[in-house]
């Protein structure tokens, strides 16, 4: 079942696709961190069904990353049903490939579990108000569903995260079904890429600008030029159109439609037993 | 470099340390998969130094992982100087691995970057006061750091994250020299594990506790009793303290000391620049 080959440990061209002409220095490398680095985002799916037990399988990898003190506040929902994968597509800002992917996973902070073994104990949860107890389940959330995710791409899958299903948190809990203590953070689409939407791998910046030694030193507003030019010269290379990197974060973080209505997710989290405080 | 072996790939017994009787229904397996499965915490390391370059391959994964419309709004410290990380051992629970792994990282949900620009093209930043636009930085925190352990344990490195990083995080702030917009979610260990450290795979939920379809149903209090016997026989294999997981769910969330101080988390994050509105 492995899908990596030789051709895909290619160090110095896996590292230019990521960093275009930054190229850190180059470290240990193998198969699994050429796997990791060839990561791209697919919103088009052929609508073929995924080999037998895949989910079992993806869902082993994910509860296998770690989660703070054993406490495993996540889960996931496995969406198949048409018309539940159709809802959502229309909770999340009609991403159709929500509804053409032959499995949607839903990521859930979760705390419900944790709280029915305080119920049947009659002790109560004292820190569950807290916003720490939110943060710990969406963080483990993350943890486990970028573990499916390699898993997912290492079987020659392709995913995308669908962040906009926080656009109506509230909607997705009811449309799933979802008890107090537990909330949607994101959704993943799981499939086999449809023909000619594979994109090349995105550039990202530089890594003096994520990096520091001991000392923050990351944010460096003299990197944005180089990879504005970086990000232009790879939108002109997938036929998208020109976006560079500066102009796309002052549009989508400088004005307030950018969140999409996500402004209103902490009332909403509140609403739904994640009292944030 | 890769030290993925014919032995990894044994599925069954893969399955079998992480679920214990509870083994899911074996779907597709590789070796990138098994080394997913293989994950444990380390919490020894030996004194010595990485492969040159290490920590270069370690966030190129990082930065492979997907980030919310690519907006990167995270970063990572590399901790080596023993003075800091003597530092950040005390400020997080005194756990001398901090102190003894050759490399601490250090990840950061960081909106600074993105702030320079708008303050440079002189756009008022709206999105910046909600808690949405800290929660998208989080998990794109999270989603990197997963992609760097997965390396590291792909190199044959241990790791273990350090979530008591979020007990002082305004001292830790102070520490790395944090601007505002910038606050650190958790620490990573890497390093080689000392001789007699390394635990084994530590069992978790079965799939039937985390998974739903369709519809959620995954609160299941019936699935503890046999999960409390797996994580006690686990405990008695390493010599741990008998611990079943019902009771340190109860005394990790019941006492509000179980947050070890975080409890002030929402206020100091509010003091690190996210209104968390």
């Amino acid at each position: 079942m492995d899908t990596i080959t030789p051709a895909t440990i290619d160090q110095r061209g896996a590292l230019a696709a990521r960093y275009g002409a930054a190229v850190p220095d180059a470290g240990p490398w193998n198969a699994q961190i050429a796997l990791l680095l060839s990561h791209r985002s697919v919103r088009g799916y052929r609508p073929d069904a995924l080999p037998e037990h895949t989910l079992q399988t993806l869902v082993a990898a994910a509860q296998s990353a770690a989660t703070s003190s054993n406490l495993q506040t996540w889960s996931v929902i496995a969406v198949t049903d048409p018309a539940k994968k159709a809802a959502l597509a229309r909770l999340s800002n009609n991403q159709h490939h929500i509804e053409q992917c032959p499995l949607f996973l839903v990521w859930l902070a979760d705390v419900a579990r944790n709280q029915q073994l305080g119920d049947a104990a009659g002790v109560v949860m004292e820190t569950m108000p807290w916003m720490e107890t939110f943060l710990v389940a969406a963080i483990d959330a993350a943890l486990a569903a970028q573990n499916a995710t390699v898993a997912a791409e290492s079987l020659g899958l392709s995913t995308v995260y669908i962040g906009a299903l926080r656009n109506n948190p509230a909607e997705v809990g009811a449309l799933l079904g979802l008890p107090p203590g537990c909330a949607g953070m994101f959704g993943l689409c799981v499939g086999y890429a449809a023909p000619g939407v594979t994109n090349a791998v995105k550039p990202r910046l530089p890594q003096a600008g994520i990096l520091s030694h001991d000392t923050y030193a990351a944010a460096a507003p003299e990197l944005a030029p180089a990879y504005d030019a970086e990000m232009l010269a790879f939108s002109a290379r997938q036929d998208m159109a020109a976006e560079n990197w500066s102009d796309k974060v002052l549009a989508r973080m400088g004005r307030l439609r950018g969140l999409s209505g996500r402004e209103k997710l902490s009332a909403v989290l509140r609403g739904m037993g994640f009292p944030l405080r």
